[in-house]
Order: C-alpha cells, then structure tokens, then sequence
C-alpha cells in the first residue's frame, strides 16, 4: 500500500446542504460516504458510529449545528439532540458551546482546523515520551478518523515514528466493534507505520515477554483531577501497564478535559447495545471505562506534557 | 431453554469405524457432528478446533489411537500425528500415554469416564472457594466440551450455583474464536446458571466496580511449580485480579499437570493463523499465555485444593 493521508474533508466536512461522512463502519473494505441533510441525521450517524472518536464528534456536532442554522431548522432542538447523541464523549458539548453564538459553516471549519493543529501539537509535545527504538501499544483508534486529521495518540505516534524513535506499534484490536484492526491498522497501513493486530487480551503476556514500551491512548473525556474515560479496556491496559513498570500516556486536546466533572466517577459511560456481542446469549457492553490518574504516567495535550 | 446436559457421547465418542465430535466450531447456531475414521483425521479435526479443551484433547487423542489400532494403521506414524496435533495442552501426551499399551475401545472409554470422574471430584472439592452469593468470572470454555463432560472451572461453577453459593456467572467472550459466548454461554444457558457475556476488555472495569467476586479458569498445562498455560487472556486476568485483591482459581485435572516441565517459561505456546484475528493487516495470534503460581490462589484437581 502506498503511503498517504487521509485529508481532514476524507473524513468529515460541511457542504452547502449536508455534513458529509467517510462511513468508518464499513472501513477498511469499502470507503464510501454517508451524507446528512439534518441536524437529527448527523446525531443519528453519531448513534451509529458511521464517525466516532471524541474529537472528530465534536467537530461532527458543529457541522451539524451549523447546517441546522443553514437550513433553518428549529436550533433549540438541533442542539439539544446533537447534545445527547453520546454521552461519554466530553468534546461534544465543548463544540457546541463554541458554535452556538455563532453557528455558520466558517465558524464550525475554523473549529476543525483548530482540532486538526491541536494534534499537531500534541505530537510535537510528546516526542519527548519516546526514546529510540520504542514499540508502543495502542487501543482503539485514536487517529486522524477519530480526530478529523492526524491523529492523538496515533499522531503522536505517527510522528515520533518519521523522528526515529517509534519502531512499531501493536494495535489492540478493540472489541466489540474492532476500530483497532479495522480502522488503526488502516490509517497505519497507509502511513507506512509498522503494526501488529493482537486479541485484546494478548497485551498482558506481550508484556510480561518485554514486548512493549509503553501504551498510548486518546481520550473521550478528562475530568479534572486527570481521571480519564476512553474506550473500553484502557482500565485493564492501565493496570497491566503499572503492574509491568510500562508508562501509559494520554494524549488528547483540552477539547476533551471537562473541569465541570471532578473525578472519573462522574464520568457518564455508555452501556450500548448487547448485541454488539451476542445476540444469542445475556451480555453487557459498556463502550467505555475510567483510568485513574494514577495509572497515568503523562497526559500530553496541544499546551505540553503533564506528568 | 430447557435445563439439559450434554452427554459425555454427545461431545465426543469413539465408533466401530469413526472418532465422532460435536462441531465446537458450530456452536451455538448449529449442532452437527464430524466423523473422523483415521488417526489422521482425527489430528485435523483437533487442528481445526472442532474438539477443543485439554482434557476433551486427550480423550480425542486416546480415541484416535485406538481408532487407528482397530483399523490396523501404522501406530508409530498414528501417535506422531495426534502428539503433535496441538503444542501446548499437557493432555494429548498424557492420554496418548495411558493408551500406547493397549489401545483398544474399552482402555480409550474408560479413560473417558475417568476424566469426566475427575471433573465431578474437582467440582466438590472446589466447593469450598465459594461463599454464598459469587459473582464469578470465567475465560474461554472449561465446561463439558472442553473435558468431554461436566467441565473443570464450569464443572465447578455450575456444582456451587446448585449449592447455592455461586449466584453469577461472568463470561469473558474470549476472542479471536469466541469460546466464551458461542461455548460457555450455550452451556450455562442450558444448564439454566445465571450468566453475562462481556467483551475480554471489560474484566478489568468490572473488577474496578466491585462486581467480581473470582476468577475461575481451566488450565491447558501446569508445569511442576503450578505456573499455569491456559487461553491467551488468563494471565491479564490474573494480574487484574491481583491488582483488585480478587482470588483465581485454576481447576484442572492432574492429566494436565506436566512435570517434565520445571516452570511456565518451557511450555510451548501455539502460535495460530493472525487471519483468526484480522486478514486485512499484520497480526500475531499467540493462543496461549502462562500465569505464574504466584498470581494463582489456588489450584484444584481430583485429589484436593492446592493454596
């Protein structure tokens, strides 16, 4: 495969009379778009997870506010049902607060590009985490599809990668809905970055084999003493990190820090639906669990690096 | 669903010209069997994972020899060929052992109901890990498929929920080939045990919110000093468990307990095709991993619990 980049207007974009989605459901076998006329059609895409990631859902929920105010539609409800179509996701709100003054399609692209600079950042600030020769564990997908461009902890990866210090990343492949093999190794791939698919449950005997460096993850929502929920299993990768003396780093913009939640208590985590499991047998699928701090070696954002 | 049991011949049994199985692979959708009428054969079916469980794979073994004694195969080649079938679980040697001398249908059956003997033993014995009111959690399928009836860990699962310690069961869905939710979901909801499937992601996050009251698993080998291979998974289990003060319990036969090997380190682990996991990107399927003593509370066989 050869090297590219998915551009910011691949993965998201407002047009004259949709918001414009790369179907990341259907990734990486098919790269089609899904195209939404409505306020409620792009909470719905949000639901469904044709987009998702914390920071490209923040941008998701501008465009569609935007495109609400375009059309005319009633603005109360737009934001009300943007508001509410996931609830863990803290960049949801922060977007829209930021667009509601003024809901016109150069505010809610200035804010894209502004998200899109913020990961730049990011991986700027955090190439002081990596020394040579650093294989690192990912889970999820915290690249350019989750951010509308170039990536949290897969941009900070990606760079520390060019810069010589990354040499490979093993990608957890995140169950239920496998952003890690589906949608990580994709934008991996056509990086040209070294990659691995393991069984989530493989990381604690990687290990335990001296296999892994350190483990980097994005971010959907940070309370304010440093608590941090994102995707299911974070919780797990954190506490075998620690058992192992392997640092975990966050790296996610101040878009995702919520100062209004103290801790990760607070943090509403969503329960979706069994069947993305099983649906011949009784399960339970929360979408996200809660980091403790502690468990934290460094939270990188677009401002530096907090240890 | 009605309560019902799977008969020890219904998982596997030995024919006047056929090793039959039950299709695990099938499961839960379809209950279909496989006839194998070789040695060679049998070793493909175990390959292919359409009998799998340590011990379920010696009495597939012991089957299989026999099978090939009546046939009159070359019986050198036929014990090479099941020996080397799978690499890590202890009981295809073990039972391959106990048949070499006189590899007729009667030795192969009773070693059959020796094993399933065995799990009922293991079953009282492990009776008392359990406090009224257990909340246990379990990885892959230690049940009657994996022993050819009754199960070690979901052998003793299912005796302390008739005893009414036991009050839920935790099922890990165990990827890449779900043993979890298509195997030990299908029999604990046939056994009427009351029971949840989580992504393997999950453990750690329950065992955070108090949820968990153990961690019960089977076992593939145990090396002489009770380091335990079992499911890839059990050994990030054990360390979440540690981690939240929370006991694992390994129940396995003695068939299991190999000690030609000192420790953990030297049990071969089997590296399967990454395409369980992913075809689309590279990928690494190590399908065990081995727990050290240390993380274990206790191991229980047929002849009593080990702290």
């Amino acid at each position: 495969m050869g090297r590219r980049d998915l551009e910011p207007e691949q993965i998201l974009r407002l047009e004259a009379d949709a918001v414009v989605f790369l179907d990341q459901r259907r990734l990486p076998d098919d790269e089609v778009e899904v195209r939404c006329s409505s306020a409620t059609e792009v909470a719905g895409a949000i639901r469904a997870m044709v987009v998702r990631g914390a920071p490209a859902l923040g941008i998701a929920a501008a465009y569609g506010y935007a495109l609400a105010a375009e059309r005319g539609e009633d603005l109360e409800e737009a934001y009300a049902v943007l508001l509410a179509s996931r609830p863990t996701a803290a960049n949801i709100g922060w977007a829209l607060e930021r667009v509601r003054d003024e809901p016109t399609p150069q505010r809610a692209r200035a804010l894209h590009e502004e998200e899109v600079a913020r990961c730049r950042r990011m991986a700027e600030h955090a190439l002081e985490l990596f020394g040579p020769g650093t294989r690192a564990l990912t889970h999820c997908n915290a690249g350019g599809l989750a951010t509308g461009g170039y990536g949290t902890a897969l941009g900070a990866l990606r760079r520390a990668w060019e810069a010589d210090l990354v040499r490979h990343v093993w990608v957890d492949e995140t169950r239920p809905l496998l952003q890690g093999s589906r949608l990580t190794a994709y934008e991996l791939a056509a990086l040209g970055v070294p990659h691995t698919v393991i069984a989530d449950a493989a990381a604690g005997s990687l290990m335990a084999a001296g296999e892994v460096d350190c483990v980097v993850t994005g971010a959907d929502r940070i309370a304010a003493n440093g608590d941090t929920a994102n995707k299911i299993g974070t919780y797990s990768l954190a506490v075998l990190a620690a058992h192992h003396r392997i640092p975990l780093y966050v790296v996610a913009p101040t878009s995702t820090i919520d100062m209004s939640v103290a801790t990760g208590a607070e943090i509403p985590i969503e329960e979706r639906d069994p069947a993305e499991l099983t649906a011949s047998f009784p399960a339970r699928n929360p979408a996200f669990d809660v980091t403790p701090r502690s468990l934290i070696a460094a939270i990188v954002t677009e401002e530096g690096v907090s240890r």
